[in-house]
Formats: structure tokens, C-alpha cells, sequence
């Protein structure tokens, strides 16, 4: 903040932020207008949705009909738990297929058009030549959660205590969690996140109803059978599913030929066994870390600390044979990046280096298994 | 059914379905392998996504963080009642934006690839040289709903009864209700529903948490305010949305140069004023109905009523000088349509009429306004 000219653009910035933030709350002038067109058509071999896993169960008593508040026939079923995922194949493909999972509160639109209208990986990568693959995690978004317990809750048949918990961040613990700035509406100085649409970024959120799944999560099988279906892809977690790739490997690894794994809340270095390590290092593994990693306090998760933690788990791996790396672009001089890496201003040139990886961990004869 | 290879074939087909249905509670064959890919490359200008409208609250103080089990600082804020919305733009544009709306517990997956895997309407539409832009409803899929009353029951400071309905179809009610045959696992002769993948609509619901929005529903203005942002687009709805265009065009026609209303739960005939139907006379309304409209007895909605209905709000409006008009498959020889037309086996050959009659009616000079 020695840079008088800096710190006054940033004070200049947080300004218009909050603007933003504050002519939110009536009618924006941002959505469809401000989505930007690519410079050159998009050819793709095929594009679609499908859903993976789930399970037909009889529905509670306690469901009351949108028509008359009656119960359904005894008996009558529901699918739930089910994984919804859109895809793209590109006309020409060059590369592995990739699997891309959002984090929490949000859903598979954390890919696609940025919050200031740029592209996304989900295009991106299918321009790369990769088939490209994105579910909505199980219990959001086009997934669907299931709604027994809280129709039972609702019926006086289970206690108010039974409900689970539904939230979301708020705008506020966004800002500083996500690393956009020291204090919310202030951005870091070279921040990469784009601030001035940060109020996009809010309308992507959706509620997060993790605490609705069983145990196992339910995303986990359904991550390694999408990776089977695909006869080989590179699975992408990030934040809340970053290490959801791990899982899916040591569920069944079949599917999975590399994994990638965007600032997850930490790689629980301690926590695996040899076993378990032994069986991850037969998969490439990158873990991606932004910028200011230690420069706010405060927040909930301390971001430092996961790097750390998922530099000790590298280390794991690679003494049990592994191939596995921190792509930390502020080492390469590519400053600013934030926990949304996928939406920051320079997420073209991150993905080309993520791209870079893949193409070298997934080249045939070039896998370690 | 006095036809002896019919009926066997009947009741083959309801033989294969139950066991389609009974082996979905455990792994199914289906799911992205039967998803088939399409004969030519798709050519897109572009594609996206991006969200409409949503207001910008403070969160309750109710709200409990995933991390912590402590409420958000006080005065931090969420966005709720935003829509999602997805879209591909053909490179040669050759007709009209249009607006392809879901229905109860459905998404817009709805549009999407079927069932039995084959193309859905919103790809179909953009290779006719439609723009099209498919949302799911606000509460619904990915925009989202909003969670503040259930954390006020949850944390005790609002009784259970103010939790809303969140509802579901049981597989059963869809059989009949949407029309596949006269009783659970039978089909009709000529269903042209894909019955042997009804296991994957099934997997495509999703909780309907519509009674959680506020009055007027959201939908109407975000729909409303979609249309004027693409400088006028085509509505279509489909059942539970099946008359929200003519509420998006009585809240404001300014972007609405045609409406398609998908069996719409009836077209309220006797309850819009003579000054409405004066104002939804100014826009082109074409509604759609299948078939076997009256065959199934003792279902919640009665079909050949909503048909009826239909009809008389078409003949107010053709009285007020409008365009509009029924198209019923079965008058044309097309029979076997059910309710979820736009997956139907002849899904395409229904488009095309849908499409005839859009170029029809937005062409330049031929709008009535």
C-alpha cells in the first residue's frame, strides 16, 4: 500500500464494489448484457446431460401433494441421490476427458461463464480438445436432495432437531474467505478475482444441503462410476470437493487416470494410511493453490495452513512412488489468483498451465499405472 | 386391445418396465452409454450461462455455518430469487430466440438430452437456428431457494407449521398422470413415451420447493425480463410453467413476440378479464396437447378439462382479434403423445410442427404488435 496511485485505485475500486453490491439489491444492469461472445464458433462432436447413480426408494407417507395436501399411495417411489452432469465433446478431441465438481454452496456453473461474462474452464478445456464433463454435486442443483427427513419433520412424525442443516456464505464471509481482499469491498491490489461482479458470483450460490447425504457421500461412487462410464478421465475437485477425487480413487480408482485438486480445504496429510497412499500414488495428482494465502486472518479456514498440509501429503505420495505437484503460480510470478481460480480475471492463463499437466500425466505410456 | 400382437406386445412391454424400474434401486446399465451421439457436428456462435434478477437480503441471523455451528455475523447478506439460465446460439442464426421453460419437480434438464438418450428440444431448436435459453424456475435447480424459514423453524423462532411443502411425484402418479398408459407399467399401444427408460425421468426430478417463493412468484418478472434482454424471444412453458408466459406478458410484453403453452394445468378461460385477454391478444399463442387426453381415469389433473379450457381462452382471445391457435397432434394423425411431449419418441416431428408455426408467427411484419 506504499504505491500512493495503487492504493488509491483500490480505495476507488472497493468503492464501486460496494455500488455494486448495494444496487443489487434492486435491478441490475449486468446478466445477459454483460456475457461476452467468443471470438471464433464452437464445433462439438456432441453436448448433453445425463444422470449417474441413485436410488428408487419409496416415498415418506409424510410427502403431501402439490394438487390436495394428501399423502401418496402407500408405496409409490422416488429416485434420489442421483449425480446430474452436462457434458461437451469437442468435433476434434486431443485430450483426456475431465471431470469438473464445484464446491460448496455452488453448483457446476462454478465452470461456466465467468461472474463478468468470460468463458469458463467447461468451454475452455472442450476448446482444448477435452471432452469436458460437469455434475451438479448429489443434494444441489440439478442433482435434487432428498426431502423424507424434512417432510417427517414437517408431518410431527420426526423432531424439529432431526432437520438438517441448510446454509450459505454470505457475502461477507465470501469476500475474505475467498480471498478477494483484507476486508469485505476492499480488493488485494493485484487481486485476480473480478470484484466489480462479485454480486454474480452471490446469484450463482445456491443452498448447500451436504448435511442431507448419507455416509458414505453419495458424490463419491457416483465420481468413480462417471470416471468408469469414461473409460479414463481426469477428475477436478475443488474447495469442499477437492479432495473428493482422492476418495473416488480409493473407492475405485478403474476410471481415474489423473487428479487435480483446486485449493481443497486441506489433503489430510495425517490422515491416510500407507495403504491408502500406497494406492493414490498409482495416479498423477496436482494440487493448484492461489495467491495471499496467509494474508487474511480471521476467516475460517486458513488457507496457508491447507497448502501446507497438501505439500506434506505431495511429499507422501512422491516418497511412495507417486507422481504428484503444487502448481502455486505465484513460484512462476503469476500473482493474484483467489479461491475461485476458475472465475479469476487470468483463468485462461491458469488452465493452460493446469492443461500443460494434464497433457503430460495422461500421454499414453506416460501413466503410472 | 382386440388386437391379439398388440396386447401381447403390451403386456411384454409393461413386463420389461417393471423390471426397469425394479433394477434401478441398484447400478443400471443406462445412464451415459445410452446417450447417443448425433450424426452432424454442432456449430455454436456461442453458449453459456448466466442468472436473471434475485434480490440481495440480509441472511437470518438463524443461519448456521457449515464450519462452525455459529450464526453469521449480524447484517451479512445472500442473493435468493435469482434464475439460472442456459443458452447456445447457432452460428447461423435462422429464427427467433426462444425460451424453453420446465415443469413440476423437473429442471431444464427437461429440454435436454431424453430419457432413452436421444436429443432434446433445446440442442434440436438451436440446430433449426434457434438462440434458446433453457432456466430452471426460481426454488428450483440451479438458482437456487430460499432457506430462511426453514433455519427460523430449525432454530426454534418459527413453529413447524410455517415450513413449506417440498414436494415430490411419486413414479407411480407420473405413470398415469404424464399420460404413459392407463395403469402403472402398462403402457398404451401407441405410447410414444421412451417407457423403457421411465427409470431415467425418474432420476431427472428433483424436489419442487415452489410454495417457498414469494407472491407474485419471481418467475414471472425474471421470465418476463429474459425475454426483454434477448430483444424478443418465443415463451415456452410446459405444465406447472405452462401459462407462466402469459403472466411474464400481462407483467410486461415488451421482449414477447409469441407464446407456445405445453399442456398447460388449463388456461384459466373464465378468470382473465377482457382487458388481459385485449393485452395477451397482441402476442402470437400457439398451446399444445397430446394424446389420450381422457383414457386415464381417477389421476389428479384431468387433461381433456385443461384441453377444454385451452380451447375456450383460445376463442376469447381469437375474439379479441389474436393469433391463437391449438395444435393437437391426434387431429393430424399423430398419435400417443403423453405430457412430456418434448421427450416423446417423436419429440423431433413435434418440434417441427411447434417451429412451423413459430417462423409462421415471428416473422418480420407478421407480428400483430
Amino acid at each position: 500500500m506504499s504505491n500512493p496511485r495503487r492504493s488509491a485505485a483500490t480505495v476507488l475500486t472497493g468503492a464501486l464494489v460496494l455500488a455494486a453490491l448495494a444496487s443489487s439489491t434492486t435491478a441490475s444492469s449486468q446478466e445477459l448484457s454483460a456475457v461476452q461472445a467468443p471470438s471464433s464458433p464452437l464445433i462439438l462432436r456432441s453436448r448433453g446431460s445425463f444422470l449417474v447413480g441413485g436410488e428408487n426408494v419409496t416415498q415418506t407417507p409424510t410427502q403431501l401433494s402439490y394438487f390436495t395436501p394428501q399423502p401418496p399411495p402407500a408405496g409409490t417411489r422416488v429416485t434420489v441421490n442421483q449425480m446430474y452432469v452436462e457434458y461437451m465433446v469437442p468435433m476434434h478431441q486431443r485430450g483426456a476427458p475431465v471431470v469438473m465438481i464445484h464446491g460448496a454452496t455452488l453448483t457446476g456453473k462454478s465452470y461456466d461463464t465467468t461472474p463478468d461474462g468470460r468463458m469458463g474452464w467447461y468451454e475452455y478445456f472442450v476448446r482444448r480438445g477435452h471432452p469436458t464433463y460437469v455434475p451438479d454435486q448429489v443434494s444441489r442443483g440439478r442433482s435434487g436432495f432428498d426431502i423424507s427427513t424434512y417432510n417427517d419433520v414437517r408431518a410431527g412424525v420426526k423432531p424439529v432437531s432431526a432437520l438438517p442443516n441448510f446454509w450459505r456464505f454470505g457475502d461477507e464471509l465470501v469476500w475474505t474467505q475467498f480471498r478477494f481482499g483484507p476486508t469485505f469491498g476492499t480488493p488485494f491490489p493485484d487481486e485476480q478475482f473480478p470484484v466489480e461482479a462479485v454480486a454474480e458470483l452471490s446469484r450463482q450460490a445456491v443452498p448447500d444441503l451436504n448435511y442431507v447425504l448419507p455416509t458414505p457421500n453419495p458424490n463419491i461412487a457416483a465420481t468413480a462410476r462417471l470416471a468408469t462410464q469414461l473409460n479414463g478421465a481426469v477428475l477436478m475437485g475443488h474447495s469442499q470437493s477437492g479432495t473428493l477425487p482422492l476418495d473416488a480413487a480409493l473407492a475405485d480408482p478403474t476410471g481415474i487416470r489423473a487428479m487435480v485438486l483446486l485449493e481443497p480445504g486441506g489433503c489430510r496429510s495425517t490422515q491416510f494410511t500407507d495403504t491408502q497412499i500406497a494406492a493414490l500414488a498409482k495416479i498423477p495428482i496436482l494440487a493448484v493453490f492461489g495467491d495471499h494465502l496467509d494474508a487474511v486472518t480471521g476467516t475460517v479456514v486458513n488457507w496457508q495452513n491447507q497448502f501446507n498440509d497438501c505439500n506434506a501429503f505431495i511429499a507422501r505420495v512422491k516418497a511412495a512412488g507417486g507422481v504428484a505437484e503444487m502448481l502455486h503460480p505465484p513460484t512462476l510470478g503469476i500473482r493474484g489468483n483467489s479461491h475461485m481460480i476458475m472465475m479469476d480475471k487470468n483463468n485462461l492463463q491458469i488452465a493452460d498451465l493446469i492443461l500443460s499437466w494434464i497433457g503430460r500425466n495422461t500421454r499414453a505410456g506416460n501413466q503410472t499405472r
